[in-house]
């Protein structure tokens, strides 16, 4: 097979002062070898994009190493088995992996979640709901969140991949849920589809127009807030943290509203926590799935039984092509999708696989 | 008894900008009372001195509301009971309780935590290792610090009464512990009294002499930190910040070095600490210890074996004459005791009690 060619995405730059652009990704193509003993060759058909991954390419390095210039640029996949010399998988199986962004992917296994049952729903959902951003919210929710009934959560990236099962689950875990998001269309996503009690425009709220965020804030919660499940940082946050009650929970799961800054460059500012954190004796903890993956074997039971009966409802962003992955990725950091982000790179296989 | 003066001393100002001086209180003199029934006299010996006394006073309500003009200035003392009429208490014995900042007070019991038995060392330990300032060191370290043995513990104040103790708890749970405090005299204290691995003095790690605060605890801790116990928050707190391990810990019991605001200003800013907290999945938590004073009832068993057995070291900083309190407060806030600041109000009496 080595004759075949593999279109691959590579990383051949930077962002500098923290902007990300189409140009730092490069299209080649390589061949694709044949897998050897204990091998399999993966065909790609989903590919997931990711808030985090502006983290994964800027030059200082976070929770995991940059990725190397040169490299395959990586992702969660769903893709299918077409060769394997692996005892554990055969040809046409469906997978969960991180085959990142390319068309075909050798692999030993090792970085194969599970296998994905086509008759449960459409594969895809094994990026999003069933996948790492639903263990994501649920876990990083019911771990550091730990909400209880009555409670107050308020979800920025409310209609997000993320955001938007956050708020189902804390939903169905009987707290108000206020969400924060940034247009018209995905404030009424947020109350029409995924049951939000609150929704704000953070965009128009933010506008020094006197209608400040924080008093659209004060108005959605009228009995403050216990559980903050942050995916942005920033303004955003700082005005959700004037109005948290004694033994609130702040959920840091992601901080795209943070600025990259280059090593050696100062931090980003902002009002400090710790009188408030004080007074109220309030935490503020970081998540991150990468902690949890070995939970991608099989979604929380809850979760799945939810999904599974149609409680928690999901969106896609689809794309199709692999070449269309940069673009997707810039629209996706700048809040321009409407669902989970996803990239078709190759066909479904004709057999039945639902979408 | 009604012709009996009391001497005390009340709030008359606020400060301004957070600068507290000492023409904010001013002494009276007010009858003192009869007890009626139900009630005791209490003669107080001891006032315990507190740098959160500069968040009681401040016009900005913060975990409780401000003192108010006019009124005595609140605070921990051991006292005598001078005259009874109370079923639980008897001339002649010492009582821990929050009489506040004057000779003589009545009480019904309910502003008393406890007895104070003068046969198990100095009654004055009720004020600090037996007593607030020993019950936030333990509970604060172990509740939400929870070291493992083995691990690095950095502390600031850490000549303090709370930062003292919370250096030698740790040591004694195994833990390598590393002191953050201002002035080579306390440094000496640390490594010399308090059993600290290593001590830093802050105010010359934070001279721009390339010397930096981040490099002292960077040679301090080569583990990096993974409890960081802190009293200060502001400039120290953001170097710390910067070495913590995955999974660190960060109890906030005090922000003495972030300035108060005036009602209506901006809050102090500094770097975010949102993308550390979520790379290193560390937790920042505030701690109060007026949520665990039910705890003062009897000091935690494991704190008062050690004080007991002569394990855990403490100093006092005493000065006589309740007219001293004022200045001593000063001093106090400006990093300038070395112990923890008590000042005695009224004679011991002459019957064998220890200082």
């Amino acid at each position: 097979m080595t004759d075949v060619v593999n279109t691959r995405i590579i990383l051949k730059g930077r962002p500098r002062g923290g902007v990300v652009s189409a140009d730092l990704f490069a299209k080649d193509e390589a061949a694709r070898l044949e897998p050897g003993p204990g091998e399999l060759l993966i065909r790609v058909i989903y590919l997931s994009l990711d808030p985090a991954m502006r983290g994964w390419i800027a030059e200082t390095p976070n929770y995991r190493e940059p990725v190397p210039l040169g490299a395959v640029m990586p992702g969660f996949t769903v893709g299918e088995v077409v060769v394997s010399k692996h005892p554990d998988f055969g040809p046409g199986e469906f997978v969960l992996g991180r085959q990142g962004w390319q068309a075909w992917a050798l692999s030993d296994g090792g970085d194969i979640h599970r296998k994905v049952d086509p008759t449960h729903g459409p594969i895809s959902a094994a990026l999003h709901v069933l996948g790492h951003t639903g263990l994501t919210a649920y876990l990083g929710l019911t771990t550091i969140g730990q909400p209880k009934p009555g409670e107050t959560v308020v979800v920025s990236t409310a209609a997000g991949a993320v955001g938007s099962v956050v708020g189902q689950v804390a939903k169905l875990k009987g707290c108000r849920t206020v969400g924060l998001t940034g247009s018209p269309e995905k404030v009424r996503l947020c109350l029409e589809d995924f049951g939000y009690d609150g929704a704000i425009d953070y965009k128009i709220a933010l506008l020094p127009t006197g209608r400040s965020l924080s008093e659209a804030i004060a108005r959605n919660c009228p009995d403050g807030v216990d559980v903050y499940f942050d995916n942005v940082g920033g303004a955003i946050a700082d005005a959700v943290l004037e109005h948290i009650n004694v033994g609130a929970r702040i959920v840091v799961c992601g901080t795209t509203a943070i600025a990259d800054v280059e090593p050696g460059e100062p931090q980003p500012t902002g009002p400090r926590p710790n009188r408030q954190l004080l007074i109220k004796r309030a935490r503020m903890a970081g998540f991150l799935v990468l902690d949890h993956l070995d939970q991608l074997d099989a979604p929380p039971p809850e979760l799945a039984a939810w999904v599974r009966d149609g409680k928690i409802k999901h969106h896609e962003d689809l794309v199709v092509g692999l070449e269309q992955a940069p673009k997707a990725l810039l629209r996706l950091l700048s809040g321009g999708n409407m669902g989970k982000m996803i990239v078709q790179v190759g066909g479904l296989p004709a057999s039945g696989v639902t979408h």
